[in-house]
């Protein structure tokens, strides 16, 4: 009782959407949002955050919800120029997202932290949550293929994510740190659930949980931990999670993600039209508390109503 | 007889309106402009170099010739994104022109010269003009004014071009060399004559002749050098050329602009509006051969006009 703030841990567009869901059911200002920062990269000398942008973006309302990436009203002039230069433009930044990239670079260059970055560009644009990169440190995703080794924009944007992955590699998680400010919310006395978005569990959960401390961190919280599954009817509901499953050989079902990272949860939530596999799953995860939920956040409403799921869920486990 | 090749040294807007009309009354192909690198400097993290911008957009028919500077057709989110993050945005550039910089930058750190993206940079633009930058290596200028020291664009942009400039100082320019391009080009025998544009002679000039050797070269050149007034009836048409010369105590006249850099020079042309200040600027320099012409290049016919004055100027001082 009286606990109120929630973290969610989340990579891009599928923990933005619960994000929106739990900051609409909430006080925005309790809502941390720790964000993956394992898919950032440098292009046209650039740092780019991509989850970190979606977060922000969507939670301001800038986001282009439609194409799944971006800024909504966007252009695209300066990689239309890039072109014309005859640069092969696989990697696209749209006209307004170039300014807050180019912002961002050169508060790097000058020694900021991505995490105070991150908080002003957040500010700026209006947001009473908080957005945390999970770490200070660059972190790069390597995909290990069949055929060659790739950078995870390499793989993902410009091989669409077809070579089949055989490992993967979070190069400088190991040298990461928590920051202050992770920890902290970690940490927090007030601390009510902590949702784990239906992310990508191989590319934007993992890479948080490889920043050294953070997944023991969730292990021991007082607070009830709550995954959410990111795979429905044997298919992932964005991006390459199924695929990454066959790859590994590993059923592409609910049960195969909480069991990526089972030692973390308390509680999931699959989706309510895999209610037939609730026994598989407890087999799979040995006894691990699951609930049915409508898991594809088609509008808000949705957003909301699996927000909501996750907190009953959250507050159940917590005893409440 | 024979000789076909013409050489412009130029700043950024004049220049290239001459340079325009050069290339329209000859073989562009035979035409190399030599331009100031001296204004270029660093925004958003971006290595900016207007002058041969200026040029190549001029010359590909992408410059935007109402406002002066920058591409035609040209928008501005990237820099709103800027303004909406709190930045203090007082240097624009353009969508489009950003990807240009962004391209430019990026190579410029691989270690790509100056001279090699520039030629890229022309070729891609469809250019057969050769546009040379004075040097490779950066060159930056200090304007010292009475309150403080300003670097070009905090001077020229920020500032207005208002507080009075009591010295300038090119840095880097004497760790300079001419570029094997720059050399070549101005030892060529086909080298019919070397026009001076009417550009500012204290910041689009001098800091071409401040590369090591290069005044030489051309004092040394078999080719006639002629100079074109930046200063009409008592006024610059462009720029703080007047305002610097009130600044240096030196009377606002085309005489002062040819004073400057007298020795470089074997002919100078003055506006047809200034032919009663004839007898002066012959006393000013010493007796420097002078023509007069219509230099406001307000359109093509203008622009080719003065083009074909400063050639046929040339020819007859080369003795055809």
């Amino acid at each position: 009782m009286g606990r109120n703030k929630i973290i969610a841990i989340s990579g891009g567009v599928g923990g933005a959407k619960l994000a929106q869901g739990l900051a609409a059911e909430m006080n925005p200002t309790d809502l941390t949002v720790i964000v993956n920062t394992g898919d950032d990269s440098h292009h046209y000398g650039l740092f780019v955050t991509p989850d970190i942008d979606t977060q922000i973006y969507t939670l301001s309302g800038r986001a282009d919800q439609e194409r799944g990436w971006g800024r909504k009203d966007e252009t695209w002039h300066a990689m239309d120029a890039l072109r014309e230069l005859g640069e092969d433009v696989w990697f696209n930044l749209g006209d307004k997202d170039l300014g807050v990239n180019l912002l961002r670079t050169m508060r790097l260059s000058r020694g900021d932290r991505l995490t105070d970055i991150t908080r002003d560009f957040a500010q700026a644009f209006g947001l009473n949550e908080t957005i945390l990169p999970m770490c200070d440190e660059p972190v790069s995703t390597l995909l290990r293929c069949e055929d060659k080794d790739y950078d995870f924009h390499d793989w993902f944007v410009a091989a669409r994510a077809e070579p089949r992955v055989t490992d993967i590699l979070f190069r400088g998680a190991g040298e990461a740190r928590m920051t202050v400010e992770v920890k902290e919310a970690l940490a927090d006395p007030d601390l009510a659930a902590i949702i784990v978005c239906p992310s990508n569990p191989y590319l934007s959960i993992a890479p948080i949980l490889a920043v050294p401390g953070l997944k023991q961190a969730l292990i021991d919280s007082p607070a009830p931990v709550v995954g959410i599954t990111p795979v429905v009817g044997g298919k992932a509901i964005k991006g390459p999670t199924a695929t990454m499953m066959q790859g590994f050989n590993v059923p592409v079902m609910a049960a195969s993600a909480a069991a990526l990272h089972t030692d973390i949860f308390d509680g999931y939530i699959i989706d309510e039209l895999d209610q037939n596999q609730i026994e598989d799953f407890r087999t799979v995860t040995d006894g691990l508390p699951v609930r049915t939920a409508n898991t594809m956040m088609v509008n808000l409403a949705a957003k909301r109503g699996l927000a909501r799921a996750a907190l009953a869920f959250a507050d159940e486990l917590a005893g409440c």
